[in-house]
């Protein structure tokens, strides 16, 4: 009795992983695929799993009476939002200009949009997660690069040449460290996972004496978490490098604040897992920085969907008309 | 024979001036006046200066049969757009929680809106200034101090405290200067005609030879102008000054461009009559800070009405029904 309830096929395409969902109008995940991207097998092959996926859990929601509105792929950058196109990530090797929402929307028969996955999990928090109830916030997503997105009334923040929101590509130190991007003194050259790892491991290298020297020559290497357990610890350089990430993100919040204004800033990605290691010093350093008289400070929250956000984030997309 | 024509009027309230004018559907100033603010005399007395102007425009107006639609008042900000309320802004001493718009509005007889002037200056770069035929853009205006100003898609970025587009105020040194709003490190400390000034005094205090020196202790001191002018004769104190400012200005053009993406930045204010002086050097410095291959750069242009820019701007606020 009743038409089938509306659903959304979202794909969250990342380096090592494929995420595959399918969300309902709830925000709710009813059913979820991850599987390995298998990125050097290279971009002809990781479509096709990209498409078998989407093709797949279109069935299943058929089977279980949902009616798929759409696919929306979030992908890491460079992207055009507008053409459907992934240019040239760096995480993704021998991508160049592939047309992906063109490639699944003829071979799914869905209504098909691509998006930066940033961009997607920054509406997803928005919608269901951690900026649930507010009208724009800001999400960086800090793992091994930091992304950005930004939601301003309900909407992404696409930018002109659809390269807005890269929060972690803004210079906190003019003539800093070298950045993966070819700039020099970006957030992420500070505190990103993959930076606070390479600071400390200088410091082994210069032959200062930190707990985190043994992990390094460990099998699996030196992690973020480590340096964080190091830090709670109290090694000397791992604190150090933990707070100077921090303080940085500060610095970042308060130029996003004078910049954009937002209600709220969401901490998200792999090392939001930290929790208040990561919030507090990010919110002391944030007051002691930022204007002492005005108050328009937004909110700096942890991200609430985890893993999750851009999966929902994309789906949310699907929903508003945005697939074509 | 047919109905009059619609015009606006709009006043650009400042600390030592207050500029006015008619301006029509056409953005051209048909008439304008300039009056000193005398604020040291208080907000009572200034704002009989600003209603008179206010009522004087609109009879004017009236005369050479142009129907007024509204009044716009720009103004220095802290400031609540919502509200039509002057909160307490540096160079308005005695201001607090001023409410403009409904003065205004009730001893005008007409719809008024008020709104930060740096919004103001950037909405009318946008209208029929530098901004002319773009979609998006963010004006920098340099002067006493740093003013900014985002539109997109054709409307002003208020954010949700009403005080975004601040990029005066952005952190460029952390740790750096202090700077007047209490931060430090502001792109304001570095790069306003006042630091600059502070900057090469500071040089001279501390025995450093620079032709400054002569008009630092002339009658009406040192202004960014002598610093200009003493840069391009090759004084080397100037140069720094004045090559560390355009530096910095355009480690903030990169912020931005990777947060807001815009399409234009306008440089504007009255450091920009430098000209080429000042837009070569950001320009460069810009070139040289960006990404090398992602081609999102913004197109970098010196503001195109000068003095005009926040009273046109304001009259667009009116034409476009937002003043009540």
């Amino acid at each position: 009795m009743g038409s089938n309830a509306d659903c959304a096929i979202a794909i969250d395409l990342g380096g090592t992983r494929i995420k595959a969902g399918i969300v309902d109008r709830d925000a709710r995940v009813v059913a979820r695929h991850t599987i390995p991207t298998e990125a050097e097998r290279g971009p002809d092959h990781v479509m096709q799993r990209i498409i078998a996926e989407a093709r797949d859990l279109a069935d299943e929601a058929r089977r279980r009476s949902l009616n798929p509105m759409g696919v929306a792929v979030g992908a890491p950058g460079a992207l055009s939002q507008s053409r459907g196109v992934i240019l040239a990530p760096p995480n993704l090797p021998g991508w160049n200009n592939v047309p992906v929402a063109a490639l699944v929307r003829e071979r799914c028969g869905l209504p098909t949009i691509l998006e930066n996955d940033a961009n997607a999990a920054a509406l997803g928090e928005f919608w269901t997660g951690a900026g649930r109830g507010v009208d724009n916030l800001v999400l960086l997503t800090l793992g091994t690069g930091i992304g950005g997105g930004v939601v301003l009334g309900g909407r992404i923040l696409r930018g002109f040449f659809e390269t807005a929101g890269e929060v972690g590509h803004t210079i906190v130190i003019p003539d800093g460290r070298p950045c993966g991007c070819g700039q020099k003194g970006c957030l992420e050259a500070y505190a990103s996972a993959n930076s606070i790892v390479r600071i400390v491991s200088e410091q082994i290298s210069a032959g200062t004496a930190t707990v985190c020297a043994e992990t390094l020559t460990a099998e699996n290497g030196l992690t973020a978490e480590h340096v964080a357990e190091a830090a709670q610890a109290g090694d000397s350089v791992a604190m150090q490098a933990w707070d100077q990430a921090c303080r940085l993100l500060a610095v970042s919040c308060v130029n996003v604040q004078h910049v954009l204004n937002p209600q709220v800033i969401v901490l998200g990605g792999g090392m939001s897992a930290a929790g208040a290691q990561l919030l507090e010093p990010v919110r002391r350093h944030f007051s002691e920085l930022t204007w002492p008289k005005i108050n328009d400070r937004p909110d700096i929250r942890l991200a609430a969907l985890a893993d999750d956000a851009g999966v929902v984030g994309a789906a949310m997309l699907v929903f508003s008309g945005e697939a074509t």
